[in-house]
């Protein structure tokens, strides 16, 4: 077998103690060699459980580790886009953690940046993680649509909803999340340029919402329950909800309308394949948050990623929609809050309301 | 509008109110002008609902109500046999609960009676009322399969299971009820009947069974919980699940395998079409018993059965394939207390073990 | 039995018809004495069917029926109301098709006569046929809310979705419906005032669309295909989907999200229990119009409406949340056109756009 | 990271090939060096992918690759006891592909070969590779019921249908399978045993067949659907279905029920998370075989058996119950030529017909 991509992840908390396991154990043509974390306990249990090299500074491991390949920034939202320019200065492959930022010029500046490096170093890989893209059901329906089975794709409904968490936890998040619409729509806003063409340009988009369970969100300008409606120039439009308040579960689904014909994907959660009868009636869990349903696509990512590394193939998916997804998902924060329509010219700049 | 037919309903129990009520308000063309029970309260009871006569006694009901047409026999399954009779020999038109009897022999005399009588009164009608043969989901499976949709029907898999019921009920009752696969099964025999075809021949029967929850059933002869395996002639078989032990209601469902495909009815169970997301999960409710499930299917009946003699159309369902059911039924429940397998020559005469 | 209502039905067009048909044989309660329509051919049809009298002329009908107790109004939506008011102001019963009209004033002026007549005639009973209300599924679900399953519904979905008719036929239709969130979404609007609570007051509402497969829609300032978004006083918001495009049947289904659970109706449709099993996998069939789903309620809507004329008890539903189902209807079609969202304040007057 | 277990596969068919997959890259204790195989192709297409060493020879493997850990045995059936026994002998860990043999007899000698070697090699394993073991949906299902959930277990049902392959196929495969029961039904016998408890003792069998899109089978004295029914002493019962006429794909469902309740396992077959609208209705996909089925289960067998080699622990399954499921299977295979119910005493010995 041919040499091993060489990874490192940086920011090895809860998701990027998932992320460096999969590279360690589940991505045969990777190998991780290195994470960094300013937690001694994270690193700590990173190397007990991968046996890799550990480091309290960023880029102290890029300095030091002379063969690494790629990395993997799973850090905090707020350092995801100056970590990523690092890396991507050096001629590394960059796997950035959703979003790249909560603001989109700071997200454009990412783009920049490897637009700038790739002159450099011709073969560099640098994604942004929306795991969605890796699904298989998710791929399944995109494949059915692209062979025209619905027609035109024209109306698209797709809604992140958590599992209610009453610790508080969501309220202190909030203050750095980038709000409701940034956090988890982020995945919606992507699905949908990816099922409407990533070249498809918001008109306008225009959002309402609740404190149904966290009143204290509104401390950070944030909801706990949003609805948004998206017009895209061509006569398409979306509809979202995302929710911190689900009882049952993580419930993320996803419907596109077309022509001819409609795919739905989860629209029927279900944590296995197993139904309980009971006294109460037929009952079935749900997967408890987003790794519960999405583990296999970011197996699948880690994996792609390496290909795509190592092979120097097309990265599975396109760094500067992720801009556009922030960029759609922030305007419809914007809206939530301030209760106004915005709208968009064909460029994508905002009109402003004395236009109106 | 035509005259309408004039129903009395022998025995009104839970089922036969249930019968008188839809004769009385659900059937436009029928008008239900007389019941019979012995029991006084029962008599109140659909006089207050219906305004109608009431009779102790079965007999006097016939002699006395000169405008009666036809009778519902809705009474204890031992005296099925006997009041359908006596109103067949007056030439009215009989819709007879299942089974006509526990006795195959008894219950081809009511056949016999009716050949008999037919000859005498040629428009005269006799159904035994299957109910599923009624219900709009078996109906519409039907028709696909007679369509040619899932090829040649080969293997049929049913099953009738009763919500636990406590109570000790079904102790009591399996005293006349001829035992589980004569009370329960009979109905996935006549539509194993309808779906391979009523001159299908039985070929064997084999049954295995428990008691898990009612112990007592054994002093009858009976189980809580059976499996039965039919062999037909002309190469089908079909399986069958009889039990008193379901926890969640009533879990009935039936499936027709074909060379070409299979049709399902029912096997995801539901109440109505809500849906509860809680914090355990998704559950669903399911009917708690066979009038949940199929009450549309007995209004059908009864309009379906008014209107073939009313307008003298051939009546929906055979007479004949009844016996043949009880028949299956009975060798079952043999089989299941003997632990033989029980067979039969093309002729439908038992093969007797000494001649294996 | 007492003596049964006696009805009348105006405008007995495909609707029309099966309200006369409810009534003639499935509410036993009723008897359907007159129907009245400009097309002499439906009248024939009526009279073949029922054997009731028939008139061309509304007023002469009312005029000349003496023993009139109740008038189904199911003419064109655009004489709804004059019928309606006729009726009303000569003290009979009346169950008006929905929408009462397109205009929200001339609801209005629906409620006032009423108002007006129930001081004459105290009995009297006036409904507008929201028929999802007495759908058995939709009644469960409004059961469990108010049992206070869900903790404090707060988010409510809902999506009235019509098969796709390549003939043209929405096109001509679009002239008089009022318009898409009229004439589909005014069912789901009535459900949010149900689920959300009949005083519950609009705040604003904001709605987007396309014309995707009958662009002729335009001429009528409609649309095939539209999403809305309404927000509550009260911290309560509902959003909307409406299309003329689905095309495996009539796709509709509701999810109310409570603080503490979810309640889903018809999240997966079907037309009846039965799964196909083929070579292209499991498939189902689901209902091809509103009928096919709603039969049951429309006569269970019609034996509650005669019951509660006859026992003089309280009405199903009020009338007047007809007419706030039917403003928050036009406001949102007003959107949709457009482009603007419309705001209320709590007394429900419009906040004009210069006030903003 | 620990010392890799070093794994070798005899037989690199289409299974072999999916077991040195999974333990080349997707079992990360493990390290595949060796496969074996008669047939030259496989063994370039394995060094190709994995890049280990090939052997014609299995014996020659055994005795040349000196670091050889575990041999995992995915070879034809008929020599499975052959080469599981010489690996055991060698002190090696053995996986050995389901059924150890189609002999009851030849089976017992290999747990017979693994008693007498581990006295010898007190670490080692020998497991029989019953995937659904380690699926999730099962396994959940029997903590469930292990955690009392549904009372006690007493009526199993599971079926193992492949879809029709009309290539003939399975006419050649039939030669040497063992028949329907023993090469299907090995996998339901196997979890009646496990939910059930694997000390449960046989009663009876009886087992019923037909050739509906085979007639070629018989001549292997085969059939391409069979139903078959087992009496457990201790009160339990279990019924199976096994076919090769499925039209939609890999059908697999199990149900236990218990007298509490009921666990359903895969009773809604689906190959993802899509589901599709079209003009025909709703319709998903379903594996089209047992891989599509049960990959992820394939890839737990292989990492938890390595587990248990490499730290000594509990293997994931006891090879002695393999020889039972091996025993139910050919009595069933030999009740559905003979059509003869076959009986057992509670030491496990046939009680023969003519003391019945």
């Amino acid at each position: 077998m041919s040499q091993k991509l060489q990874v490192a992840v940086a920011g090895i908390g809860r998701m990027g103690m998932r992320h460096a396991r999969h590279f360690a154990t589940l991505t045969p043509r990777a190998e991780l060699i290195a994470v960094c974390s300013p937690v001694q306990s994270e690193l700590d249990a990173a190397k007990a459980e991968f046996g890799c090299r550990t480091y309290t500074d960023y880029e102290t491991m890029l300095r030091e580790e002379k063969g690494l390949q790629a990395v993997v920034v799973a850090s905090a939202t707020t350092v995801h886009a100056e970590q990523a320019i690092k890396a991507i200065e050096r001629g590394l492959h960059v796997l950035c953690e959703k979003p790249i930022s909560t603001s989109p010029e700071i997200s454009q500046s990412v783009v920049d940046a490897y637009s700038a490096s790739i002159k450099k170093f011709p073969t560099q890989k640098v994604i942004c993680g929306f795991s969605r893209r890796f699904d298989a059901s998710y791929r399944d329906a995109h494949a059915r649509m692209a062979a025209g089975n619905i027609g035109t794709p024209s109306v698209f409904r797709s809604q992140t909803c958590d599992k209610l968490d009453p610790s508080g936890f969501f309220v202190a998040y909030a203050e750095f999340s980038g709000g409701i619409f940034v956090d988890c729509s982020i995945h919606d806003i992507d699905l949908a340029l990816w099922f409407f063409g990533e070249e498809t340009k918001v008109k306008s988009v225009t959002a309402i919402g609740i404190t149904a369970v966290q009143p204290d969100l509104r401390k950070h300008n944030d909801r706990d329950n949003a609805l948004g409606i998206i017009e895209f120039y061509g006569g398409k439009i979306a509809q979202l909800y995302c929710s911190r308040m689900m009882a049952a579960g993580q419930e993320d689904c996803t419907e596109i309308f077309g022509t001819d014909g409609k795919i739905a994907i989860n629209t029927q959660p279900q944590l296995n394949l197993v139904n309980l009868y009971e006294s109460t009636g037929i009952r079935r869990e749900i997967p408890a948050d987003y790794y519960g349903r999405f583990r296999e696509a970011f197996i699948t990512e880690a994996n792609e990623f390496t290909a795509s590394c190592l092979d120097n193939t097309k990265p599975p998916l396109r760094l500067d929609s992720a801009v556009k997804a922030v960029t759609i998902g922030c305007a419809l924060q914007e809206s939530l809050i301030t209760g106004k329509k915005i709208e968009f010219d064909e460029s994508g700049k905002r009109v402003e309301a004395s236009h109106l």
